[in-house]
Parts: structure tokens; sequence; C-alpha cells
């Protein structure tokens, strides 16, 4: 009953993160509040839909139940009444909000995976798309460069947190629950770090 | 029988505007015939793709019948064919085509959430992603800044007809078929007066 | 059995191919290892991705079977640790990579097609989707321009040799695998005479 809700309350925040940074980014572009709405809930809810007709299994989440859909457009709603600026707003928040979603997301991506039946391979890609999806059409329709495309440890954040998360269930045999928290922890902190650093992978780089 | 007959001649209506306005944008690429083909027939039938993988009810609509990716084909091809340019082509032609295609296309959106059991609001996201969907595929390809990014009242306008549309059948219980064509002349209306009076909304902007 | 053996190598093959494809794209991109993973996996399998939610036929492919998935995965990382460069990649090298994975992917599409039991049309579509898909995924994600988008006959090579594949086992009644031998060689046959010869069909162009 805790991992039910514990499972809803990770759910509705990375919904909610991911959905703040889509109407931040559409602040960039000059869109009307409409658009914004569109723009936001696209990136709330796109990485799992993708995950959802990948598996098959049924409508995708939101056309399951629309609890989701509902948090996004109301965080959506919440943003652009809320936000007012001062000042410029600091440049990592929407780095930041970015690494919580995209951590909850993976974990969350994983366990339907399993809970569908899939093995850890097909697990591990499914937290990948299920955390990377909104972000890449989020930053694909602004015409923004794709976050999992530069160099700071974004794709390798996730791979490695899914991976922990999905073997650590898998053959170590702990459960699933503390196992996504142990994956959740890990891709965040990696994200983490990297921002506050500004950690780098040595980029692969051909001459063309 | 009349509904069903006027249902099927507004898909073909909005299938075919949408092929030749991604016809005419494929003429600024210098694309060759069979790329604008696809181009064109892509434009056409991807929001409707889109919304038929989201509900998972099938096939997506033009696998269980190809007739209107026949439509879409024959509509390229008589475009590519008869198209000729004595001057410029006039400014306006492009977003009244995609005016019209937005505005069949949600209404059919709508009508197809409601028809595999959906609630009101599942169906208003159905209607935007079936009439947005086409031209964000077609505008991502071409590297063009997509419509529904900008301010002129483009997601505003699929938002507000679908409501309608949802609203009054859903709340008010006036026939579909009637609920439908109300939305679909707002959409279109909104759209139009846009177009001609360049009506914009405050767009939300946050320094970066 | 023969058949089936073909059928698997073929699908190694182009998997393996677009996914080096990817990996040397993502050199330009100066991404890290795990970036470029991800870049060369989604080239290797989103079309197939992208024709399997269409068909709506259970899960997609590498869920039912990671075959492909590992595959792509093992070609990305051997690439990676491989690719060294006393010089310059010579400039044929992506065409023709995607050359390959393309006419092997547009035979895979439609048989696939058919063997859901589609008609014709829609298993040259099918094998369409499943040719360009990835790459086009790869050219988005890397902003670069969509390779279906030039002049130099990339969709009129897959279509041609997609549409013979189809009609000369529909309409002519030749095996299944006989027909996509045929359209393999006509598509590839087209796509390395284009790049060889820097064939071009006439661009349609309109002036706006």
């Amino acid at each position: 009953m805790i991992g039910y809700n514990l499972m809803l309350w990770l759910d509705i925040l990375g919904t909610a993160v991911f959905a703040i940074s889509g109407v931040l980014l559409a602040g960039k572009l000059r869109m009307d509040p409409f658009g914004v709405l569109v723009l936001g809930v696209v990136t709330a809810i796109g990485g799992g839909t993708i995950r959802d007709m990948a598996l098959a299994n049924g409508p995708v989440f939101w056309v399951k139940d629309p609890t989701d859909l509902i948090v996004a457009m109301l965080t959506c709603v919440l943003t652009l009444l809320l936000v007012r600026q001062p000042r410029r707003l600091p440049k990592w928040i929407l780095p930041v909000l970015d690494a919580i979603g995209l951590a909850v997301f993976v974990g969350i991506g994983v366990n339907k995976a399993f809970d569908a039946g899939s093995g850890p391979l097909v697990a591990v890609c499914m937290g990948v798309i299920t955390g990377v999806g909104g972000g890449i059409i989020r930053d694909v329709l602004a015409r923004e460069i794709p976050m999992i495309l530069r160099t700071e440890v974004y794709a390798t954040a996730c791979i490695i947190g899914g991976t922990v998360h999905a073997a650590t269930f898998y053959i170590l045999g702990i459960s699933l629950q503390q196992a996504m928290m142990l994956g959740m922890v890990i891709t965040l902190g990696i994200r983490l770090a990297a921002i506050r650093w500004h950690l780098k992978l040595p980029a692969f780089v051909l001459e063309q």
C-alpha cells in the first residue's frame, strides 16, 4: 500500500517537474498560453506515451487513467499564473527540474516494463525511453539541441541508474521498490553532480 | 447514413488539404517528386496515426482501410502535376489550407475518442493530437518552426473548438454530429480570423 | 529454413549498418559514449518500431525478441572501440551504409506487413516507414537535413524497390522471398547509382 502510494506520488512529481520544464522552455519562444500548455503537457506525458506504444499493453497510460494528464495541465496553468520575473531565471532551474523528472521516470519506466513481463535489457530501454522521451519531444519542437545529445552525462546517468535498478532486482533479487529507489538516487545523483561540477565524459569525435 | 457520409467527406477533405499543404511546403525545399509525395502523405495521415497508436484500438486507420492513404497519394500527385506558377503563391494559401485541415481533424479526433469510450478530457486531447500531429511532423521534417509554437492562436483555436465539441456533447447532450459541426466552425473561425487580422494572444515570455 | 535464416541475417545486417551510421553521425556532434549508444540504437531500431506501432500487432519487435536490440548495442560498442581515425572518414561511408540498411529494411517491412495481412499498398508504406524511419529520427535528433528531404533519389529508391517487391509478389505471384531479393537489389542499386553519379530527379520548386 505504501509502495503503491509512493509510486503514485513519484509519478505526480515527475509529471509536474517535466510540465514546469516545458513551460519554462516555452518562455523563450514567445508562444501564447495555449501553445505553452501544449508544450508543457507533451513534455510531461511524451516519454510514457512512447513507452506504452512500444509495450502495446492496451491504450497509453493517460487514456486509461487521466490523472497524469490533469496533473500536467494544472501544473502548466499554475506555472503560467505564478511565474513572474523579478529577475532572470537562474540557469540551473531547467536542468535540475529535468534531472528530477528524468530520475523518477526512468524508475517508473523500468518498473512498468517488468510489470508487462519484459526482461531486464528491455526494461532498461523502457526506462530510458520514459525518462528521455518527453524532453526530446520538448527540445525537438522548441528547436533546441536535445539534452541527450550534449556531453554532460545525460544518457549516461539514466543508463547507469536504470541498469542498477534492473540488475539489483533481477540478479540480486532485492525488492522492485528498493531497486527503483536505488536506481533513482543514482540517476539523480549523477545528473546533479554533472550539473554542479560540469562533469563530462570524453566526447567521441570523428572528423568528417 | 447522412452522418456517416458527412464524416467520410470531411475526412477526405481534411486529408486532401493537409496533403496539399505538405506538397506546397515541400516546394520550398527543392525535393524530388517522391520525397514530396512522402512529405505530403505524412502530413495528411500523421496526426490520426499518432492518435490511433495512443488509443491502441487495433491497427491505425489507414492499415484498416487504405482510403485515406489513397486520397493523400492522389492529392499529392495531382498537386504536383497541376501546380504551375505564373506568379508567387499567395502567402495565405498554406495557413488557410492548414486551418481547414486542423478544424476537420480536431472534430474527427474528438469523435473517434468518444467512439473508443474515452471521457471528454481525453477526447479533447485526441482531437488536438489528430489536428496538429501531421502539421508538426511536416514542420519538424522541413525544419520550419512548428505552427503550434507561433503566437497566432493556433493551439488556442483547436483547444477551444475541441472543448466546445466535447462539452456540448458530453454536458449539454446535443448530438455528436451537431457538436462536431459546432466545434469545427469555431476552430476554423478562430484560425481564419487570426490569419485575416493577425490576432495574437499576449505571449508568455521569460528572460533566460 | 534457408528463407528464415536469410531473413535473420539480413535483419542483423540492416540493424548493424544503421547502428554504425548513427555512431558515425554522432561523431560530428561531440557526444559522450552513452549518448552515441542511444543515437546508434535509435537509428537501428526506430523504423521497425514505428512500423510495429502502426500495425499494432502486439509489442514492437525488440520487446518480443531482443536480438536486434543486442545486435544494435554490440555494434555501437564495437564501432566506438574500433573506429580510430588515421585520416578523415571518406564521404561516401555514411550514405553507403545508409543505403544498405535502407534496402534491407524496406524489404523486411514489406514482408512483415504481408505477414500481418496487409494489402500491397499498405505493405509498400510499411516498407518505406521501416526503411526511412530510423534515419529520419537520427537526422532530426542530430539536426541534420533528413536524407529523405534531399533530392538524391532517396524516397524514390525505396518507393520503387518496395513497389517492385509488393507487385511481383502480389500480382505476378513469385515467392515472397524472391520478390524481396528483387526489391532489395533495386532499392540498393538505385541508391548506390545515385551516390556514385550524383543522380537527381528534377526538383519540385515553388517560389514562396
